[in-house]
């Protein structure tokens, strides 16, 4: 039996985290969750689920689970603290990690701290701060697996093979939404036309990082610190049909793919029965259904943020955290109808141009410079406001 | 360094074994050759690799061997003795078996009970005498490793994993040239068409076995004795691109594929390495070229071999044998022109039915039921023999 926390258990990783834990009642049990706000929904996995400990993103968010739970409250910690108060748990084997921002880094670091295995959802924590996270987990001997699916494939084509014995990583991506446009027509778009399935936040957020590549950028600066490599040995190619989660190119030339449905209940319970597999019981990938599989280089000159990407991870140091913080608000003026879709890379590249790098030594270090390149981006997306 | 035997060193396999042994001189040495009929090649191979010991596969064969090496002959060894000798020369540590029919299988054996490491090219070892050879490779700790491209891809999806992840193994197939004719045209095809590439005679006989899928069903025969899977874990699927070389379906439904350029010094230069993986100076595959990859069900009703070699392998024992020999002969008849194409099928079922199942237990029973199903087989042939 293993004990599972979950950071961040009422977003849709932590949902689905949620479904492998029943699917697998005799081996997963549930020690200790934390949300950020949806204090009824955390009511009501506290009440299925009874885990010891849990946390609220707020002292305010704290108050209300309390009150929702009633009688039976277990302890509940709200803040950064309480994060961290279910990533250390004493019973826990694996954090499960999908709470988004610096939060989830330092509860990252604390569970690494504590000896618990790290099956992380949240790209984040290693393009911000990869030194300090693979570094804390080799100390340690802890194992981070990865929960995105093109990592998880990527973990899962690795398995048992000698590091020596890769060539190149290549990561698959959709494409997204604008995949074919021209690049006048990319001018125009609006987040209406950006957002196929606008539902919650963080969806939002990803969608769009979807269509401008920056998604597949962050993910090539996490692949490097998940599997020690570099920039140059990791390439990206377009997969419409989403069926190769990703692929290794070995030494001889052989390429090794993982293919499968697209539900992320398969990676969650991958890292969760790590390094056995279980049965799973979706229905089996049909390639004979599937249709074609497609790859195509991406288009470079249309989607800049693939290349500013990149140019943070062979730089370095403290500009892959301006990157992400300088997305986020781009992202995030983007949605508001405050900026045009083709302004997002140049808001990145003002920040990063901007930036004197430093060495991530610290997680003050990262935070500090979090806030700057948040400053920073908006005083360049409000230079590039759309005179609407 | 590892010494080489090459068992058919002058065929296709043979030449690229060579090639393979060219691009690693420091790692591999070729100590042993052996060649059916081709003496003037196999002079040259003698003269360029200076193997100790060199088979041919009869006596008139090995005089025309010693007159073209001349004064710097080595051991010079005819008939089936020649193939053993290679099979067995003490400093030998890979044989690498390309050499057809029964005198193939009796080298690998003696390979196997002197603890040389088997490469195997040759599919019919494994269908004629599956149980006798990994019997005896299990007795002996010895490693048998699969050169023929599907085989050697699920070897390397398979690394470093416990058996029981597998759920299922998926063969590719092309398809051959007549993927998409009708049964009506299907009945009036003759050799010219069915042979694309009519080179030599064992690609001759590839080709055929390639349009009819029997090729395919002899591989998930190999399949069930090289990976230990039951006949209704191997599922096969038309993949006419032949990129993706095979797969393996995992537990949870995940599935793991092997992709390359179709190149047989792959899957050698693989064999020859193992457990190690080697740089390969060949064009490395790009996806992004490759177009567009699909994936169809077979047409087991216009391709009737397929299933017969399932029924083969679920009824067991001697019948693999008699699938095999029935169809040596079917097809000798067919490239004669003496058979139409959907006839083949017939030849073969007609051996099938007539036959009265023993178990494999000797080389002996092999031999005499390979003779019993070519008469068989010869019989029904010329029952239906065309009436041009």
């Amino acid at each position: 039996m293993k004990n599972l926390a979950i950071l961040g258990s009422t977003g849709s990783i932590g949902q689905s985290a949620l479904a492998v834990v029943d699917a697998h009642p005799g081996r997963l049990r549930v020690a200790a969750l934390a949300a950020g706000d949806n204090a009824a929904l955390l009511a009501e996995q506290v009440a299925r689920y009874c885990p010891a400990v849990v946390g609220m993103a707020t002292a305010e968010g704290a108050d209300r689970l309390r009150q929702a739970c009633g009688a039976n409250a277990p302890t509940i910690v709200g803040g950064a603290e309480g994060l961290v108060a279910v990533a250390t748990h004493p019973p826990v084997d694996i954090v499960i990690c999908a709470s988004a921002g610096t939060a989830g880094l330092e509860a990252v670091l604390a569970a690494i701290d504590a000896g618990k295995t790290v099956a992380l959802a949240n790209k984040e924590v290693l393009v911000m701060a990869g030194a300090l996270v693979t570094e804390a987990a080799r100390r340690k001997g802890v194992a981070i697996l990865p929960v995105d699916s093109e990592h998880n494939a990527i973990h899962q084509c690795l398995h048992g093979r000698d590091r020596r014995e890769i060539r190149r990583l290549i990561l698959t991506a959709s494409g997204g939404p604008f995949r074919e446009l021209p690049a006048d027509a990319l001018e125009k778009v609006d987040a209406d036309a950006a957002l196929r399935h606008p539902t919650w936040r963080m969806g939002r957020k990803i969608t769009i990082d979807s269509a401008t590549l920056m998604n597949k950028g962050l993910e090539v600066i996490e692949a490097h610190w998940l599997f020690g490599v570099s920039a140059d040995q990791i390439d990206v190619v377009i997969h419409p049909q989403s069926i190769v989660h990703s692929m290794v190119e070995l030494t001889d030339g052989s390429v090794i793919a993982q293919l499968g449905v697209t539900d992320m209940r398969l990676p969650i319970q991958y890292a969760c029965s790590y390094p056995e597999r279980w049965e799973a019981a979706l229905p089996p990938l049909d390639l004979t259904r599937a249709g074609r599989l497609e790859f195509h280089a991406p288009a470079r000159d249309r989607f800049p943020c693939l290349d500013l990407a990149y140019r943070a991870l062979r730089t370095g140091g403290t500009l892959p955290v301006v990157l992400n913080a300088a997305n986020e608000i781009a992202v995030d003026a983007f949605l508001d109808g405050k900026l045009g879709f083709t302004a997002i890379p140049r808001v990145i590249e003002k920040a990063i141009g901007a930036h004197d790098v430093e060495n991530v030594t610290t997680l003050e270090i990262v935070r500090r410079v979090d806030a700057w390149a948040r400053d920073c981006a908006r005083d360049a997306a409000q230079a590039l406001e759309l005179s609407a």
